[in-house]
């Protein structure tokens, strides 16, 4: 195999014939393989059954003398607030726990700015008009939809291998009309890169031009490692408050990826001024989260060393199919020299960058083969990658069979679309 | 005991020494107990204990080949759907379930028609000023007060036996910023109504201005009897798509007061328009509820039948304590002719019409000799009872023994801020 690019002309019109025919091939076995979300898969979810039964009598349902049972305690119990601080490295005080999903306590945040305005906004966003967001990209579809549904117009920062680009963002953020950045700061989703120390420091140390600017924090992957030992990771709100932005920063984490996605616990961190701000508007809205899930968490996961075991269990699970993506890309595309991709160690996500104005031909050849991906332009705002380039692969939920047949095809789909757009036009 | 409008002032004046030195004699006693929230006590809690098991292994936990422990299935699965749906009377295609909390769900329609606007909104609510909403008072705190944090003027319509007062709501109604209506039409909270049918063709027959006017048909009693047979109640999606007003009711129930307040199961259920509406903007704010809970709900509570079943359990353990608040009303206030009251047959309140210009020093009274009310005022908007006459009684949290107590102290508290207001001024 030869990159490409070196290829002659009749060369190229042979191998996309030879391509070509694999590919028609693959397509006629008629597969239905997904790659598309980060869903853990079945192996996982088994993992951690014990959650069912953590609580299994009236007597377990007590946290420090609350019954959890019943109505109250808006915030959450006390010891899930300290979990999620020891996950975190926050403080308890600092810690509001939701309900399923955290994508809901993110979309709240932006909402209540929109309808009763942040701590420091001078109103509420909805009587402003022209508001933007930072968006770094390849980023996640589900951040960016949630500010765009908002009518904000998102700006796309370009994501660095330290993070996003500094001087974009610090540029973007002298404009006042800009409120805030996405960010996914360990394991980026998709890039599954860890933003780098000093990336970090100059985003703690940002002077917005908006005094309601939110820095949404989405530490999603926090404990997420596949590969290698634990990272650990800086307390972002130790930090902002070290910069005198203590009330800047909304960090966000959950349990979808530690125990089920479709029933975990969530929280939110932040100042203890934006936390009472949160509580008084939250007291209109809920009485409580689940708090029997709360509780049954805290009895399952116990403390931060209990979590990082069981992660590392789900490693076991994940590092074979992370290989297995990475075993196919680097013996079946690596030698074309047509195509990018990120190596990560934690996070549920490859980042693949396919020959420029490829993507959404990969995706549509894919999927007429039976290979569902994220759509083409997803990690972009508003879908669109303007080099048309980036694909975000997610080997997680299929089986290593499946997974080893769906790569096979979207190798194929790679060279395919690489092929017709560098034969000549007939 | 006479009537305290038949006694003479020196009569009155011995009264109010001998009601005074017990009430002195009660406040010394130093008790600490709480009839201010519709909470279910602890024997209501253990009755349903199977909750906690009904899931226990991962082959429990498919719904029709959903894994319920991933991601997916954002408005609900199908078996919570049909079971909510059972229970209304409605169709399963129109019922959206949530997490813990219907309140969770009403927050979110008013926040959802400012941001985003209904169905019907010509824009968002956020952009139309001087918006209204109607209140029947006495009437739920939690209500009214979403729509007064999100700026809205309320209209306070009172409550008759048969529901709100109908002309002054179709008067209303007939202004373009009347926006919607407050219902809590079975049991409603405080007053234990039940709305006739006359009441409810005319709320479903309603031509209001507004093209989105919202009525917010909380069915939290739908089965919450506590004395007597289930009372069939009608399906009010079908009543008001029966007079061209398909879109205008969004109705919710939960499971607080059936399972556990702290870890139920919501639901809203709209027609299919608003659904099909509300399902694209939920879908920027949320993967899915907590299905494990959802599936946990319906292995349990199994069927409408095995509902009404449990309701009787509860109706058990709550009927003798309503008791104990109406023969201790009847014994202690009703010879003295100082105040009314209802005598509802489900719901979770006794609502109390003190003698008018009382219910403030009644509660002041209560609270001075450790028994906490719902503050007066607060069933009615923004908190001010404009005759400062009904107070909301809830006798579901404390022991029979505690409720005994509480009520000795109450009705001496009713007795002497009478008393007080009777007595000529010095």
């Amino acid at each position: 195999m030869r990159a490409y690019r070196e290829l002659s002309a009749a060369a190229l019109a042979e191998e996309h014939a030879r391509v070509a025919a694999a590919y028609a091939k693959a397509k006629a076995k008629g597969l239905a393989l997904d790659m598309s979300r980060g869903k853990p898969g079945r192996e996982q979810l088994d993992l951690v059954s014990g959650l069912l039964t953590a609580l299994s009598d009236p007597a377990d349902c007590s946290d420090g003398g609350i019954d959890v049972r019943n109505y109250g305690n808006l915030t959450g119990i006390p010891s899930a607030k300290a979990l999620f601080a020891e996950l975190l490295g926050v403080q308890p005080s600092q810690v509001i726990v939701g309900g399923n999903a955290s994508l809901t306590l993110m979309y709240d945040v932006i909402s209540k700015a929109f309808t009763h305005g942040l701590l420091h906004s001078e109103k509420p966003w909805s009587k402003q008009g022209g508001l933007k967001f930072l968006c770094p990209a390849p980023g996640y579809d589900r951040h960016f939809r949630i500010t765009e549904s908002f009518g904000m117009t998102l700006i796309t920062v370009p994501m660095t291998p330290e993070g996003p680009a500094m001087d974009a963002v610090e540029a973007a953020a002298a404009d006042p009309a800009v409120k805030g950045m996405w960010c996914t700061p360990k394991y980026s989703n998709p890039d599954g890169i860890i933003y780098s120390d000093a990336t970090i420091a100059r985003i703690a140390a940002l002077k917005p031009a908006a005094p309601d600017f939110a820095l949404m924090w989405d530490n999603a992957y926090c404990v997420h490692e596949f590969a290698g030992d634990f990272v650990p990771f800086p307390d972002m709100l130790s930090l902002c408050a070290t910069h005198g932005n203590a009330d800047m920063v909304y960090e966000f984490a959950s349990t979808s990826k530690i125990t089920f996605p479709g029933a975990g616990i969530s929280c939110m961190a932040m100042s203890q001024a934006n936390a009472a701000h949160f509580e008084k508007l939250l007291s209109v809205q809920l009485i409580s989260a689940d708090k029997v899930n709360q509780l049954r968490h805290v009895r399952y996961l116990v403390d931060k060393a209990h979590v990082l075991e069981l992660m590392r269990a789900h490693a076991k699970i994940l590092a074979p199919k992370f290989a297995a993506v990475l075993d196919a890309l680097e013996t079946e595309i690596a030698p074309l020299d047509i195509a990018t991709w990120q190596r990560p160690k934690g996070g549920y996500f490859v980042s693949f960058n396919a020959m420029p104005g490829t993507a959404a031909r990969i995706y549509t050849l894919c999927k007429e083969a039976g290979v569902v991906m994220t759509e083409a332009g997803a990690t972009y705002p508003y879908g669109i990658d303007p080099a048309d380039s980036n694909l975000r692969i997610a080997p997680t939920l299929p089986s290593p069979a499946e997974l080893a047949a769906a790569m096979e095809i979207f190798c194929l789909c790679v060279r395919l679309a690489a092929l017709e757009a560098l034969l000549p036009r007939a």
